[in-house]
């Protein structure tokens, strides 16, 4: 791809501001799960403008794609590797919702530490987007991507584990569980994009 | 995409169907909701049979790609597109289906509201679809649909906010969330529908 | 497709050899379920041990396809097909793990039955994949695999009723309920190897 895509491309530029904003909206995200106690909503509110401003971004590519006769890569790949980006700040803002609205105020075993994981896939991300440039920079990104994600799988189920082990009142086991599998989807998500970044490779190679 | 997809085109016409089977079960799933006291068995009993039909016609989608050599668009997009409508289909009959299943009796709070946004998607869902010659308009469409789905996000909030406030058996709480839950999935996949129309015009523009 | 995938293909091997570790994993889950009382941990390493030989063989398609300029059918198609095994596999171990996470120790209603048919759609991948030759043929088995999922939708709705009806610590109802769903949605996975396949048919006619 290396000819292709331009550090000055205008799409390589949106996808490179949506990285920015999902590794925001994660940092914000580990604030709260460190410091539940603490008051949640300025910071979730936070995390829903990073959000939007992610949603504008994604219309924008649609925008620009419309106007685009030539572009860097098949436009379908585009709109896929913009899709998937907003579905990690997506369910960044999900989790941060669900915090709040939840009315979480005590720390969930392990989920600081599945945060601590989603974190370094936004890095991950920001630096395999960044670097669109070198097919095998990416690939080997989207490896580390991969086995984040895995980490982030042994962490989840020793959450559930420790979940049921310490939590009795069956409500608290509800809102506590869906925390910590939305935070779960969340890194799955950070996954797909290293699928997309994968395939998009395979194709361009 | 003008000059491609003619009105009597068949596949055209199969997707147009497929948005009246879904408009009607999202009218069907409104009655239920509003109405939860009355024998609901029968009224899921034709929303199955809606989700029937609209397998079959996925099916003769299959069928159709595979006798016919010229599409008026890219045969995965055509196969993509059937797919996402009837996932659209497959969820209003699984929220159907739970709530008998459950012998949900009471009104759940924000449900109502809800199905009304599902009900808003499906009708944006037919006007985009039966518009797919005019590129302008489809994207205006997915616009709305997107943003009905923003809606339905907030409705969610409220939904399980209030679940958790006044609902206090477990048992009870479990199964109204997950009512919630597959409702706001059927607004999900109606988002994804604007997606693939979104992804449709991008490739076709 | 007759001319594209020879039997010696490498990527037609790939395939061949994550539905044998698919069917594996699918017959390990089904003695699980039906011996709840024995030491499951182990039959559950066994699975996981399979679930990374499929991400072996997963990260091996990427590698291949990097190295290759000429593909029997398009380059994402290959990929999206190895994707869509692999998450077959992930969701098996995910039921897995969560049995032996959650201490099940008697047996789910219904659960044993959607292993079955789990087992089935697994056997069914396998001979769809091994007739990639054959167009006809694949068409078949995926309308096969279609119509187990609705034997496994319908075994899973039996699953529910009968939890919420035979369960009343809500506990334990939350667990039992997502070793259902996960089960299920192993069974959605496996349907999605069937659509993936009919669009790479659709495409190639």
């Amino acid at each position: 791809m290396a000819k292709l895509f331009k550090k000055d491309e205008k799409f390589f530029k949106i996808f490179g501001q949506m990285t920015v904003y999902i590794l925001e909206a994660a940092e914000l995200l580990g604030e709260m799960v460190r410091n539940p106690s603490k008051d949640l909503a300025p910071i979730a509110a936070k995390i829903k403008d990073l959000e939007h401003k992610g949603d504008e971004l994604t219309h924008k590519v649609i925008d620009e794609l419309n106007k685009t006769f030539i572009t860097p890569i098949d436009r379908e790949d585009i709109h896929d590797l913009s899709s998937a980006l907003d579905d990690v700040l997506d369910l960044i803002d999900s989790t941060a919702t669900r915090i709040v609205l939840f009315r979480i105020t005590e720390p969930i075993h392990a989920v600081p530490e599945m945060c601590a994981v989603l974190l370094s896939q936004a890095m991950t991300i920001g630096a395999a987007v960044s670097n669109l440039q070198d097919n095998g920079r990416v690939i080997e990104r989207c490896i580390e991507i991969n086995s984040l994600e895995n980490d982030a799988d042994r962490l989840f189920q020793k959450a559930i584990a420790a979940l049921f082990e310490e939590v009795k009142d069956p409500i608290d086991v509800i809102k506590r569980k869906e925390i910590i599998e939305t935070l779960e989807t969340a890194t799955d998500k950070a996954e797909d994009v290293a699928n997309v970044l994968e395939s998009i490779i395979v194709k361009n190679t």
